[in-house]
């Protein structure tokens, strides 16, 4: 499925815009206008260049384009028009299993926003929770025009970097992978602390959802990260660290013991960026920092 | 209402009863052996005395004097035969106001210790949440009779203890009081974190329950402990500091931030001790230990 | 020796001159001028009234008084024509046993300071450590006459301040005095730790001075503050705690220890204010943060 | 200069014994006897086989090598009279350039030493710095014979599994190299604190001696390990992180701050095992803790 760079670049313009026309939702002249920069020294070059004929076309064609793309949980949503990308990456989140109740929220916000700016609200679903993106929404929906018309082009660039870097193999692709992970140490026992029970949670505004739930290995790490493959996901997150279990099979501490299941409440602002997430901890004391 | 030690060790014996005779349940012999024991240097001498006469009654009067105390959250308590005491001290918990549910398992637990001991199931509740009386009830059914006679003594003298020192005014009272507390301290600043909003929760296996909300004063400490005035009860509580706002008030921290809302969630195990519970907190990190 | 407040309030203007005269260094025109404002309220209105006085003198008048403080470190110090008051200050800090080497450099320093300014270099040295006159002393030099002239006035209400205080009882009297404490809380048992013995030493540019070793009570502290009883002199300073020993004694850990003799190093700069510096301990980890 | 596992297997016993025979201290025999059990799958494997020979000769010839070994920084040393290995390895911690105190000193110990064992004191120096040796020496010399003989092989071992690698390249090394790391992590900004100066101090009952200067890299951590190369020598480190400076770059902190020069003082008592020891750090508090 996936096609090359180097493919790309020998090719004829029309298998360049066959291969990567669709990336910019029913927009193939952003392909079509790139296709003449070419041959691109890597991935990024080539999303940088697209992006390019994005940002220098006519305010008519921008606006046109904008409007090309689906309400966000709206109707059309409902109606199954997306593009396949878009339906993949709406549903991801569940902005297809809407309650009522979020169903209206967003309507609300969908019609207000459409009124003011005339396009429909854009933004990349993949580097976000639903609290997020409503926080986003609201924060958004207060710009001026100028300033909104940019961050909606500014999401549409994060939204087909994701879609350029699944489709096309090649050198130099840009980061979209952030990652969370951690590290448990023992201050009584001076060393990793191995077989610790932890569980990751998103805490959102009405629930919370369990993400992972694993257990350390030998160096008091997680075999994998807690979170990968993919951009991170703006929004509250919380970890629990079952350390009473651990120290009641390790050391002759009392049981129930004063900390029992450690949690540690985070957000996520940066979805391609690394959050570590150490604990230091006793059974009486523990500290925790963003490490990296 | 209180009466003083010097007033007790000054009258008749039937003074001295009529004061005292009802601190243990529906067993006025107690009071009545202990009078000659008088005068009691301090409040916690007197107690000593009453508990030696417990101790020292005959097994046949011992387990008499059991039986003669309500089964926890049972029938009794629905049906109001109890003493005003153990009203006040059961319905603090709310253990008069259980679901069907809870109420069934009462039942099955009072029902089998009752079959297996002879005695009612009898517990301090005032030093207890829900929770840890029903781990206790759990574990102390394991117990053999010798031992679990030996407990349900050791439960009497924690209850009349706080009897006595409810009515009894006089030197020497025994500590039956806990208190939490906390501090918050802001290492951006090096200094106490003033206005930072705190709330206190009691985390039940079921349910979590809203107990204190309160906002750190000049020296990051609160005005009034977290907890006090009595026991604490045993249990799992949380601690929730609403850092993210404070350091967006007081810093050029970008909001939300990494931290927001830090829980932190510990154990009591020792109803009359100092549980203090600081933070030592950066918009990144923060440290927690059980100080004193 | 002290006189009270209400004393120099009540007394003539020849009695309050007798008592305070001598405050402000061969300067009784000081004192002969506040005594018309009299009753104070309180020592630190005294005190505001005297230095009031100083700052309305004309500038000639103010300058001759500058000019009448003694040399620090210099030939006056080692003739003997200081006040009683400069030398007893003087000599806590060891600048009337300064070696050859430093009495040069104080020289060259007073000498250049004499020739810009017109006036000695003035700063009270019961707030600071030698390193910390001597950084002062450079940065200082470097100010213009006017903002020199009034820092040269801010030293002389320290000096002043703590003259006064020293002979005067009476209500409302400035805080003129600092302290240094610590806590140990051991993390492995969740407790305060006792008998941690600590030493205190200051830290400077060419040597280390000890200055207090302790033991730590029941508490995990000390039974006296460390440093007390004054203002904190200005400087860095260094806590070793024998952690090590400390938990060879009370648990089972190897000795020696991952830590043994834990070191640390901190600056006071607020001669009036509380420092306290907390170590959280186990034998592989600790934390410290400027507590208060 | 060195020699493949796979030449040893497949040579001669003549070519082996001429390859390894001087790895044990005039004891050419051990080569001799261990090259009937060729070949070894592992260079661990070798060591072990050639210890096995020295564990299985007769007590009067493992005496009579034990004699072979040179005084620990004795005579001998002086005399020049010591193995080309005995030499280097003596030569590196300074035990050829004690002063006469300290030569004095471990005179006497060799002297006692060998009157109550009968053989000279041997112990792996790359493994020690000259207090942990000191230390070591006086609680060897309270063993008893056979306590002391088995001691005594053991650092053989460690001495000749030093000098194989050295010697010997081929698969399944056994690890003899340890490592010093740090990590800085700043809790103001939540990320690695870059540019920070540290420096690295053996801390000696007598002495300190600078060991390594280096700066943090971007990533919070020093671009080589601050020791490594070899085994850590047992003893007592001090690092030295310049926080002060640091946050005075980075931040508006005034300066000098409370913290400036950290110390973080730690003992290394296992030399192949890794040491991490991060600063967790704001210009008011730090965490450190042994990670790994």
């Amino acid at each position: 499925m996936t096609v090359t760079l180097g493919h790309l670049n020998a090719g004829s313009g029309d298998n360049f815009v066959a291969a990567v026309g669709d990336i910019f939702e029913h927009a193939p002249w952003v392909a079509e206008r790139a296709a003449a920069a070419r041959p691109f020294a890597t991935v990024a070059a080539l999303h940088d260049a697209m992006m390019a004929v994005v940002r220098a076309a006519p305010r008519a064609e921008q606006l046109s384009f904008l409007r090309g793309h689906p309400e966000l949980g709206g109707k059309v949503a409902r109606a199954g028009a997306m593009t396949a990308d878009s339906v993949a990456e709406q549903g991801g989140l569940g902005l297809d299993r809407l309650s009522d109740a979020e169903f209206a929220r967003f309507e609300r916000l969908n019609a207000a926003y459409g009124q003011k700016f005339g396009f429909p609200f854009i933004i990349c679903v993949r580097r976000h929770t639903r609290d997020s993106i409503l926080a986003a929404f609201e924060r958004r929906a207060a710009n001026d025009v100028d300033a909104e018309f940019a961050a909606a082009i500014a999401e549409i660039g994060y939204i087909t970097r994701l879609r350029l870097c699944a489709k096309i193999d090649g050198p130099g692709k840009p980061v979209t992978d952030g990652w969370l992970s951690t590290h448990v140490l023992d201050t009584v026992a001076g060393k990793p602390a191995a077989g610790v029970r932890i569980e990751l949670f998103e805490v959102g505004q009405s629930a919370r959802s369990a993400l992972a739930a694993t257990t350390t290995n030998a160096d008091g790490r997680t075999d994998a990260p807690l979170l990968s493959g993919g951009p991170l996901r703006s929004g509250t997150y919380e970890l629990q660290f079952h350390v009473g279990a651990y120290f009641a099979a390790t050391s002759a501490a009392a049981y129930p013991s004063y900390l029992d299941v450690v949690p540690i409440r985070f957000s996520i602002a940066e979805p391609e960026a690394h959050y570590h997430v150490p604990l230091i901890v006793s059974p009486w004391s523990y500290t925790t920092y963003r490490g990296g």
